[in-house]
């Protein structure tokens, strides 16, 4: 008999098979490969291929020449125009606005060929810092509620270019879907005077079985009701609503908990296609005692077809005890 | 600059890119090709391959046997079960109940070379009646809050077999996204005394910028505020509340309004994967004033990425008044 469960925090069911869950090598796929072949305006030397840098981390070299070892640059198509006004207005029954917001690439490395799976662990708290440098300045622009991080790797998961990066939106209002989901944890916190995540972490740590990795300052873990299969939140265990408020030893302690959870993620689907996202308060409401901000990442294994867009409801083949238990249990290699 | 547009009735936002709008020819995608090779549990002949029929349209033969025109059959996988108590409870601060449910194939047509967009009218609204049939008969059954009906066309868009078919799944909760949905109509119609859906009708037959096809009981348009390009929706004319209180005049004209959309689609989108999904009443609230049914058709030709999973706000690269404006002017062969 196949299990609904609910989303604590969201109220969103989702459908577990419990009778015939689907082990990794079940999914169908493409394997991300990096073919390195081609023109990449994300290599150096190529600077000049992309809108001219907002930030740069480098050892050497002048603005928009090489020397950089992270590159953050405006998307040279971006969804959303940084000069103007919002200028609200109706149309009859319906309401538009000028599309502002600010929309930001983040190019990890200079290195065309490495992941966030086989960068060093310090590149990868590099781009933390990154993230957190461009909310800073960003949440300085008050016409921005909502800034969201996210990755795409793979084509499979939207990813347009090869060569590894990660984006920013920063958005005019908070999207539906994060105000459903912090107004939500707001209600639990008015009720019990607790936050919700706090009451997870207490709870998975008892329980265990969908604990799939743990350090000082972070845990995965598989959640009860996952959309997807392998899906994985990397939260703070120490309540905290923002991700750039973040600590020195909190990205360091980031950098290698996510490193570790791509790497188990590459081993047990082999280099699957993903998305992760950082979820976080909206920027004005920065500091709170309700939501708790984390990282969710979904391997993109299943296909998204009319009952999940009628309902919103997801059929998840795999359990998240046997996907936590895959991924805890996934021998990795000594990395640097 | 891009356009935020609000949907009026679920309140999500979207980004429609005017400046750099995609027309059809610039979507990279996998044209929709039966190829018919290999084994087909839907073909006659091979009625024992699926689990024995519920209901058949047929003019010859005995149940499970050839000489049927339409068949219906339980999901052979299915992603709930038919029997049992639903048994809610909690684990901790979580809540779960057993995986109850129906999830039937409409199998539309013994012949597998056919799309709905190349079967016969007579044939498509006879899938109508059929939806309709089913929803009814399992109405009765008083655990199903909610009767979701929809069509995964092409293997990009979830189908796993090429012969056509719809699927049903009857659902123990009225899914968070359905709930949004009905109680936002509700609310506008507490406020205005009238279906929010009936007044867009009105605007858009008035600004017609946005209306595909009309016949005497259905409008077709690309709403305001899509998620997706080529995002359709067919809507009958004249308030109601739910699909299966539809009259034989109003499956008539259904039919005939989806199969031309659905060729119109083939002619401009060079045969896309689709979903569409009836939106319809929850069971136990199936007459009302608030709530307008209606079929929403989204070809599949963007990828879902971080963006969209992490906010619900969607990228449109195509605003709806182009998509229309394409569809309205694609000539036709005669049909049957």
């Amino acid at each position: 008999m196949p299990e609904l469960r609910k989303d604590p925090i969201t109220g969103r069911w989702v459908i577990i098979a419990t009778d015939r869950a689907k082990r990794p090598t079940d999914f169908v796929r493409e394997k991300v490969q990096i073919h390195g072949s081609g023109f990449c305006p994300f290599c150096p030397g190529n600077e000049s291929k992309t809108p001219p840098e907002i930030h740069a981390y480098r050892s050497a070299g002048a603005k928009d020449t090489p020397g950089w070892t992270l590159r953050i640059v405006p998307n040279k198509f971006p969804a959303l125009g940084i000069e103007g006004t919002l200028n609200r207005q109706g149309v009859g029954l319906y309401d538009k606005m000028n599309g502002i917001g600010a929309h930001e690439v983040i190019i990890e490395t200079p290195e065309h060929q490495l992941t966030l799976a086989t960068l060093p662990v310090r590149r990868v708290e590099d781009m933390l810092w990154a993230y957190r440098d461009r909310i800073l300045d960003l949440k300085k622009d008050r016409r921005f509620k909502y800034i969201l991080i996210f990755k795409n790797h793979g084509e499979a998961a939207g990813a347009s270019l090869e060569h590894t990066h990660s984006q920013l939106i920063a958005l005019p209002v908070v999207p539906k879907r994060v105000r459903e989901e912090v107004d939500s944890a707001k209600d639990y916190y008015n009720f019990k005077e607790r936050c919700i995540f706090c009451d997870i972490i207490r709870q998975e740590l008892e329980d265990t079985v969908r604990v799939t990795a743990e350090n000082q300052a972070f845990i995965t873990l598989a959640p009860y009701a996952p959309r997807f299969p392998f899906e994985m939140w990397i939260v703070p265990r120490v309540h905290q609503s923002a991700f750039e408020e973040s600590q020195k030893h909190e990205f360091e302690q980031l950098a290698a908990m996510l490193k570790d959870m791509l790497m188990r993620l590459d081993k047990v689907l082999d280099s699957p296609a993903y998305n992760y996202i950082i979820h976080t308060s909206p920027a004005p409401e920065v500091s709170n005692d309700y939501y708790h901000w984390h990282l969710e990442i979904m391997p993109k294994l299943t296909k998204v077809a009319g009952f999940e867009w009628g309902t919103g409801f997801y059929i998840n083949p795999t359990p998240p005890e046997e996907s936590a238990k895959f991924l805890r249990e996934a021998l990795l290699p000594a990395t640097t």
